[in-house]
């Protein structure tokens, strides 16, 4: 088992990257991929306990993701062997207080706070690479309260996995266990303590679910 | 010793920590402090190689910054306790695409590339935690070829260590090897390939030095 949330060293999280929901937020769609970086710190692995909503925020919003495991080190990483570079696959959300992030973007402020608090980014655990035969048709949803939110493929993405693996590698060195968030479909919304989230991936058994509940201070 | 650069799991870098710094950058001054992350795989550990410049920046800024080394894992740490999690520090240079954060902050898009590259963490190594007496009185000094840019002091920061430890915790939890960078002072400015950079913390034996050139590329 690849505990790539226990030894990995760092998230990058790739935005805007499915034109439909760069469109439902106002923004434009990019002409080169765009990242930021989540802490490990705000990993939260299935089954290990809820999602805090921070008491500073009244606007936390799922992002169902794919997210790509990295398996060996590389740096300025060709199209052709990224996918050597993959070492498989989690089902994530990168969860975002959209009230904070909006105030941040207002001040052409980092993103880090927004997106960086513990719990922010649930995972499913890895999934190995052979259990993904396509990763340009991959169906990720994501419900609240039974209620399905999100629901979107793969094959919408504006940069597919190999080039997010180049332009990446182009700038910071990918390490074995750094994770890479591919972008959230269209459908993103809020989530309420006494809620509960739930994701998964069609046609895999890799069904997630978290309770939202409101942080408490130590 | 205390090898933090291999171990440590994320780089938490405050903004505009000096005043002189924000105004010199025609910034206002924070009433709460702001964070953003760098990649590990930034660092660049005294002896080991030169500062890389990217072939997509032109204006490439030396940052020099105290950094704090997290000693042991913590949430919500409270003021009166925030040392006992220091195990402690390092000197470091903050290394800014000045450009590229320009674009990024006039998009309202992350900083993540402009401070993010590999080399743009350059680090003396690990200063134990009793090296330094008085963490109010530290002073750093930068300088380009020779010619002295930075020069500052710890008793200049807006938010003291403790406070930074404060706020930053509430938001993430800190684990041993995480550093923190406090911010620059005054005289950040541009470097180009053939430089040479050095930094210092005066009175203590610090001194770190780096080689500047052309990024290439794989
Ligand atoms: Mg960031
Ligand atoms: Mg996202
Ligand atoms: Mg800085």
């Amino acid at each position: 088992m690849n505990k790539f949330w226990e030894t990995g060293r760092k998230i990058v999280a790739v935005g805007r990257n499915y034109a439909q929901h760069a469109k439902e937020l106002g923004n434009e769609i990019p002409s080169e991929p765009f990242f930021f970086l989540k802490p490990t710190s705000s990993y939260l692995l299935q089954g290990t306990g809820p999602i805090e909503i921070p008491l500073e925020s009244s606007d936390i919003h799922h992002e169902v993701e794919l997210g790509i495991v990295i398996g060996k080190k590389g740096r300025d990483i060709d199209l052709k062997s990224a996918m050597d570079y993959v070492s498989g696959y989690t089902l994530a959300l990168d969860m975002t207080s959209r009230d904070q992030q909006s105030i941040a973007k207002a001040k052409s402020l980092p993103w880090t706070v927004s997106k960086g608090y513990d719990t922010f980014c649930p995972i499913s655990g890895f999934i190995p690479k052979d259990k993904i035969k396509d990763l340009n048709n991959v169906e990720l949803w994501c419900s609240v309260d039974g209620q399905i939110k999100q629901k979107g493929n793969t094959n919408q993405m504006i940069f597919d996995v190999p080039h997010l693996i180049q332009y990446i590698s182009s700038i910071m060195t990918l390490e074995s266990g750094d994770l890479i968030l591919t972008g959230t479909p269209s459908g993103v919304g809020p989530v309420k303590p006494g809620q509960v989230i739930k994701c998964g991936i069609t046609g895999l058994d890799t069904d997630m679910q978290f309770d939202i509940i409101l942080r408490k201070r130590n």
